[in-house]
């Protein structure tokens, strides 16, 4: 046997059998690609404003401090979030991004024994972070796009010990009733843990948000985790935090790299947090634009599955792969999301007023032609 | 049983009895603490002459994009990797530090029946990725506070799956022979994954160095880690890679986060792999710096273990934890390393002149004292 072929039989049994996550088409791939220019990206579900003006400053202000090691202890982001939700630092866990609190989750609390929930048509990070550690995952039909709880709670047995809750869910947009999912999470039984994913929490209509962070007192079982990738324009710094029971975050504290956060991310999230104007502008835009891209799918007579997040999953009514990359041709980039077991959609991220345009405009050359 | 009681019940055997890295004390810590300015940190083996400033320049022409996710794959930095180093990007793994590297390797390779060899006196962060996967480390003794190649070799067997060589080693400095290092690397058997963590490569007096990515053709089961965290002046940012048989690589790359690197931090190693200038004086200074330190040990009377690093283990010849408390009282921060089974002496990275003639006067004040 080549010894390279060995490497195969070396690694575990999980990571052997592990498809890493495909990301959306960075701007610059598609630039070399294609040799076009002012591209519309609208892939990744990101800020269409850009980053906070009160975080650029925070990472000015930190740049001479770059050649030292990060607070490993994240405390004054801790602290800023402490404050803002009336939640204990004991509570909180920092992570690269709320994908790596999903992934200490699994790597903390599941082995190759394990049974690990989740709904079909959910993040594509839940599967993931189950397979790398062997553990197996169990999905559930969804009910129109969004988590059969009913479904999901059937299938909790001895071996399930994480069930992830996307809410709302990516790629779908779909969002749970707070008391439905209150209930769901007090009929749990104590050896499962739930995680409620709630990355697109800032985008949901106030009257409609689950007061999650309250629960975690009467359910110790329960995660909350969310991020400043989304509404607070950092997906570049990847920062994102869970809420759980001091115990939880002491094992995901224990998992994680002593300097998981780098030092102008930990910066920045700190003074995102602090710039409410920059996050209701964001929330306003992405209003505006989600009534733009549904107005113009009704001209196109197109569905699309109603949405709380910053993005809206919309039928094609053909294969979504073959709309993708005719759009491409024209420099917009959207989300195909046929892995995602829906075929006839597209993913599209909600964008400036411009950027909507211009993805209305080739969806409708494209349509003609495809 | 109270619930919260249960979630160590629940935590992975590994996981259970991890725990974590104890980083060096923040100069922010110790301000809250003792209400002292001017605080000198030689804990930490970070660059004294901070940041390339084409590091901070790329920063700051990256900052606009800080609301889009970084390249995912890290296309541009691993090009300038594969050109400076003359490999191939898929021999290269890009980590969030090179601790993360170290813990990809675990984590793709290692079950709870592995064995993991490393040394006494040898980087903390071995055993705890070891025992995070709930493999079983083996420690083999040193030889004069260096790896004892023929000891680690004898301790391989059918289990043994990785071994982790740090050269030169941290906290204590020490160097191996290219030959002897070589000769150890073509010994192993292929179930055996060697990582050589060349964290400190870059301030080995050149004749010194391990042409150690040349042996990656005939030693595929070889992998070599390096980091922007010390001569490169980004502890901050958390940047590592790894080169190594493409086959190693490509697992690695299935275990880590899509975005493990964030997007200043990709731009910032680009930046700072091409300012040679920066580099140069930087082992410069480490080169003074170093003897200035020895020059000042020997005057108190103190030895020292000859290192290869930016840091040098001296024994003062009492508690070291002792001495390193009351010189944080002087408002000096080193490193004590009882934790590496070296009681006795404190660890101190190489600063400015100036911080060495701080660190410098405070030891002799101290030891006056204790």
């Amino acid at each position: 046997m080549n010894i390279t072929d060995n490497f195969y039989s070396l690694a575990t049994p999980g990571v052997q059998r592990l498809i890493p996550y495909v990301p959306g088409k960075p701007i610059e791939e598609l630039e070399r690609e294609l040799g076009l220019s002012d591209i519309v990206k609208l892939a990744s579900n990101e800020n269409p404003l850009g980053p906070s003006p009160m975080a650029l400053a925070a990472i000015h202000a930190t740049l001479p401090d770059l050649a030292r090691y990060p607070d490993g202890n994240g405390f004054k982001l801790k602290r800023a979030l402490a404050e803002k939700f009336s939640v204990d630092m004991s509570q909180i866990t920092l992570g690269n991004g709320s994908n790596e609190i999903l992934e200490l989750l699994a790597r903390a609390f599941l082995t190759p024994a394990h049974e690990v929930i989740f709904s079909q048509h959910a993040f594509a990070v839940y599967p993931i972070v189950t397979q790398a550690v062997g553990a197996t995952g169990v999905v559930i039909p969804a009910r129109e796009y969004g988590h059969d709880l009913d479904a999901m709670l059937a299938a909790v047995n001895d071996k399930t010990r994480l069930i992830f809750i996307a809410n709302p869910n990516n790629p779908t947009g779909t969002l749970l009733a707070p008391d439905e999912l209150r209930h769901f999470i007090a009929a749990l039984p104590s050896h499962v843990l739930c995680v409620l994913d709630e990355a697109y929490y800032e985008f949901i209509d106030p009257q409609s948000r689950a007061d999650s962070i309250a629960w975690l007192i009467a359910h110790p079982n329960l995660i909350v985790t969310r991020t400043f990738s989304k509404a607070y324009g950092l997906a570049g710094l990847r920062v994102g935090y869970s809420f759980s029971n001091p115990r939880v975050a002491d094992f995901l504290n224990r998992v994680r790299q002593p300097f998981n956060n780098n030092m102008l991310a930990l910066a920045a999230a700190e003074a995102a947090l602090a710039d409410h104007e920059h996050l209701q502008r964001t929330i306003a835009t992405n209003n505006d634009g989600m009534q733009q891209l549904i107005d113009g799918f009704r001209q196109l007579g197109l569905e699309w599955i109603p949405s709380a997040g910053n993005f809206v999953s919309v039928d094609v009514k053909r294969s979504g792969d073959g709309v993708y990359q005719a759009l491409l041709q024209k420099g917009v980039i959207v989300r195909p999301v046929a892995n995602y077991e829906m075929p006839d959609y597209l993913r599209i991220s909600i964008g400036t007023p411009t950027e909507n345009s211009r993805c209305l405009e080739a969806l409708q050359a494209v349509l003609a032609d495809v």
